[in-house]
């Protein structure tokens, strides 16, 4: 039988690392909760054999309800739910809501008959009674729903903070605050979070509303920048939108970073492929997903979990689109 | 109750329109089928009623396997069949397999057991026996599995041909043809279409193997423009492998179109995100979609299908990695 120390030979970590890791009882890096996760899956590691078997295992699905697949920081959210998933032997198959309560009603109403052990859910819908009368464990993920079930999102207000020093830091005086959908919480939270560091220093700004989406972006700033040629900085609470924002410059011939500084919010995949490349504040994607992916689990098996409210550090990537030195 | 009326009336479109779309029997414009499965979902139409009755419909789910969502060719296809499935009442939940075979195999078992009622599948693995032992509807999306299953995909030869010329009209003389995996019959399908236009012309190729990702395509095309500084034109198999390609360029300060012209394939959403926007081969995803549902859903239901191999147009979409002046 793989014990969990042929599990750690085979990550090339400690079994403390491995057990903090399947355990969720501390720190494990990025690097070392792949390599694990890789070794529990090829080894075919299974968990606390004596836990489960007490535990009656209905169903070994678990169903990702995501609110745009065509936005890229999901799909990325569901590799690493997924991965972390099949190390507890656990399936997990994508639901694409469109943000449309309907459809995610659908989804959990079609799924829970029969067919699945738990969702993890990313809804703008607050407090939809389709969760709330679930009757069947849920985790929140990116996302409150309301407080009666976990949330796992990121450090949302604090990653603003940090993206909105970056702009200042580099000499920005009059910041373009792309603003997410006005229903959605990370997105208020990045709003706060702008908005409080903004206001301790001599500096002008904008806010504009904006959707997650590039066309919509690209529009918007396309006529701020007309209507507003002294703006310098523009913090943008999506990489989508960030992207939006860049082509707009390039349309209007305008320099990124040398006349115009741009930051977006995610860490997507998409920012290494502009040119410039994106500087933006980066969600710990897999992080995240293997948060939300354990809780929901230990919820499946009637375990108690540690907390309601799980938030995950964020940190500034910096590439292209802003100038290298800090003034 | 809802008539065919009510939905060609909300649409916007001709009764015979609504038939032609819901019954597969001729064409219909994507604007005219994304206006008809908007009204069939608001106005909760059901299909065939009488027909609907006789069959035996055991789920309403369809499973949806594919290879990488994070590639955004892919996210952009589950839309599209999520759409027409829910035009049928039908559910799609999706199922990423990373490429590897025994995740297809454990979703088809773990599905198949008793929730699903079909599968779309996106696969690499021909004649794998997970696929020809399931024993349920199975139609394959973009890639062949075998010659017993259905197959929808774009005319990839076709496609590759127009975006060789597209280069070479543009007075390109030495092209570097970025061809994707050798195991996969698109990907050869665009490499006969190259090899076929670039034989017939006086200009020198170099062809390259290189895998649908980003940072790989980038790193190859970075080599490939050091050893070979006379490349002027490349046509790269994916938008992926497109977007590594003019990241390379631009990090070796070579201007595009000016000096590089690159032309992509698939016409996903990330095109237009890069600057300059990329000219590329678009499949028609909301088409390729809308068939392979449609005809999985006549096997579920145990109608005739017309034809084992569908073929979808391609079309060229200019933008600015090529020049505008044909020479």
């Amino acid at each position: 039988m793989t014990t969990i120390r042929d599990v750690a030979k085979k990550a090339g970590v400690s079994v403390a690392t491995v057990s903090r890791f399947l355990n969720s009882t501390g720190y494990v890096s990025q690097e070392a909760a792949e390599a694990v996760s890789a070794a529990v899956a090829e080894l075919k590691y299974e968990l606390n054999p004596v836990a489960r078997s007490l535990n009656t295992k209905k169903s070994n699905l678990i169903g990702l309800i995501l609110p745009d697949i065509t936005n890229p920081f999901f799909p990325e959210l569901a590799r690493a739910v997924e991965d972390i998933a099949l190390t507890y032997g656990y399936t997990v198959i994508l639901c694409n809501s469109d943000e449309k309560p309907e459809k995610e009603k659908n989804y959990i109403e079609t799924l829970k008959k029969k067919y699945i052990a738990g969702f993890i859910v990313t809804s703008n819908q607050s407090d939809a009674p389709h969760y709330a009368n679930a009757n069947l464990p849920i985790v929140a993920l990116d996302r409150i729903i309301n407080e009666k079930i976990p949330t796992i999102s990121s450090n949302n207000k604090e990653g603003a903070s940090l993206g909105t020093k970056a702009l200042l830091d580099r000499g920005c005086k009059n910041i373009l605050f792309l603003r997410g959908p006005e229903d959605l919480n990370p997105a208020n939270d990045r709003y706060e979070g702008f908005m409080e560091t903004i206001q301790q220093v001599d500096a002008n700004y904008h806010v504009v509303s904006c959707p997650f989406h590039f066309a919509d972006s690209q529009k918007i700033v396309e006529q701020m920048l007309r209507d507003h040629p002294e703006i310098d900085g523009i913090f943008a609470s999506s990489d989508v939108s960030a992207a939006g924002a860049l082509k707009a410059a390039a349309l209007l011939g305008i320099a990124v970073p040398e006349k115009l500084q741009i930051v977006g919010f995610d860490g997507v995949a998409l920012g290494e492929m502009l040119t410039p490349g994106l500087t933006t504040v980066a969600q710990d994607v897999y992080k995240m997903g293997a948060i939300a992916t354990r809780v929901l689990i230990k919820r499946i098996e009637n375990q108690e979990i540690d907390h309601q409210f799980y938030e995950v550090p964020v940190k500034l990537v910096l590439r292209g689109t802003t100038r290298s030195g800090i003034e």
